[in-house]
């Protein structure tokens, strides 16, 4: 299933090894500090508590959603990049 | 339907545009550039295209995602506050 995750981390340390877990389990990065890929329920949960054990009691945020497909086809991505280059969908 | 918006935006004035769209349409700040509330479909796209006549040509990337009752039901957040106090639920 298709999760999402984003993060308010303070400590760069910290915000860097919650972005490298992220990465292991194969999210990709679309914003700073979001992520987003499959996971199924039982890959969700082990980094779930990996990003938990991570954060541990360093001030942050973490969330964890999973996105059904419904959702997903609602889902709209608004970005400009370098040059205007406008996606809009 | 409840509604995650998270933002990437460079420019501080065009980024506190979005925060305050965001609010105005009366969703909650629950990370620095995460916002989440309940918007039903009209109003999910009177936001999207107030966000997206905001953004204009900046550089930037607004995501809207629509979050069904049963993928808020497996949701995580894991959040260490001041004070160590930590919810993981």
């Amino acid at each position: 299933m298709r999760t999402l995750v984003s993060y308010d981390i303070e400590d760069d340390r910290i915000r860097n090894k919650i972005c490298e877990a992220c990465k292991d389990y194969g999210l990709a990065r679309i914003q700073y500090s979001v992520f987003i890929g499959d996971l199924n329920h039982n890959r969700r949960d082990e980094l779930r508590q990996r990003l938990r054990r991570i954060l541990g009691k360093n001030l942050g945020k973490i969330l964890i959603c999973p996105i059904c497909d419904k959702d997903l086809r609602l889902m709209n991505e608004i970005r400009v990049e370098p040059g205007g280059i406008i996606i809009d969908d």
